[in-house]
């Protein structure tokens, strides 16, 4: 005996979260069913409203419902500087620490040829075509220190050869084989301070 | 510098599942948002189909889409045997042992003075009502075993001092002050076989 069709399937959809096993998502929907059903439907809403609105920032490409994030159209933020990340989450873990005053380009992922995923999918052009304008005086590498992030931090240094903008990359300090989302904020912060130069 | 507006309220919204601190909640969001869009749209409507349609059964009080829960509505359950809970999340623990073949009542509480909840919150009414139909040889009280869910099953006993039915409390063997919930399911079919008679 199980539990009635439309529990089950909020018990099975609750498991599209990470982190959320079997046993987990039944306490979940039936906290929400038993104790927080408006907390149920506003959950619910968020998700419809965050599906539907947000997109990517046309300069950074992290998520934002704004054509241009907030970061992007800080006026106290130091264009010269421009630091890649593989992921949104690395973007605000590196925001915690505090540390960092330039602005951001978001790869959403990394080079793996294995997946079909190019330079085209991490829009490595246009953060080409940003360099080129010459706005950005340094280039900040912080692609997460593992196999394919680090091919991809080479490939990009690759494709600037002959171009003179300063190219960094982010200290050891991070886990070598590790995720920056998982690293703590003072590790994070020491490690794009000591970050050394490339070339 | 935090997430968009749109952003930061999906990881808001998220606690509100039990076991979600802040950065479960971003990470979380941020997983639907990057990977799984489709996912976090089903889960909506699933949120939104259970919270608009799912009430509770009017025979046992579970949790149910149906007047009459599957449990209450089988055909090959005893009748005679019922087994008294504090919520739906112990049926299920229950169910999930598979040693146990009555029909249940979920009080969906536990007597507590202090924060108003008295026998008609719990349904008590209803519950002696049935009893009173005459179908019921046994009630085995399988409330929690703290001081609120043995205040509860003394209370359902005392109510019925002058009625001959039979009254079973389940065995220990479920750890004092623990909840049902969380107890494994031999430790729990252990208590259920080894239930005592109160009188
Ligand atoms: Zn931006
Ligand atoms: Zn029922």
């Amino acid at each position: 005996m199980a539990f009635s069709p439309l529990l089950q399937n909020l018990v099975n959809t609750l498991r599209c979260l990470p982190g959320v096993g079997p046993k987990s998502a039944q306490r979940m929907a039936l906290h929400l069913l038993e104790r927080d059903r408006p907390g149920a439907l506003a959950l619910a809403s968020a998700l419809v409203d965050a599906v539907e609105n947000i997109g990517e920032c046309s300069q950074c490409r992290t998520l934002s419902e704004d054509d241009v994030c907030d970061i992007c159209s800080s006026q106290s933020r130091d264009r010269t500087l421009l630091c890649v990340l593989e992921s949104p989450v690395d973007m605000m873990a590196i925001e915690q620490t505090g540390g960092f005053n330039g602005v951001y380009f978001v790869l959403k992922g990394h080079l793996s040829p294995i997946d079909g995923i190019g330079p085209d999918a991490l829009g490595i052009d246009r953060l080409l075509d940003r360099i080129d304008q010459g706005e950005i005086e340094e280039l900040i590498l912080a692609t997460n220190p593992t196999v394919e992030g680090e091919a991809t931090s080479h490939y990009i240094v690759e494709q600037l050869r002959d171009h003179p903008v300063k190219i960094t990359r982010i200290a050891h300090g991070v886990p070598v084989g590790g995720e920056l989302e998982f690293v703590d904020g003072g590790t994070l912060a020491h490690a794009l301070a000591g970050r050394r130069s490339l070339r």
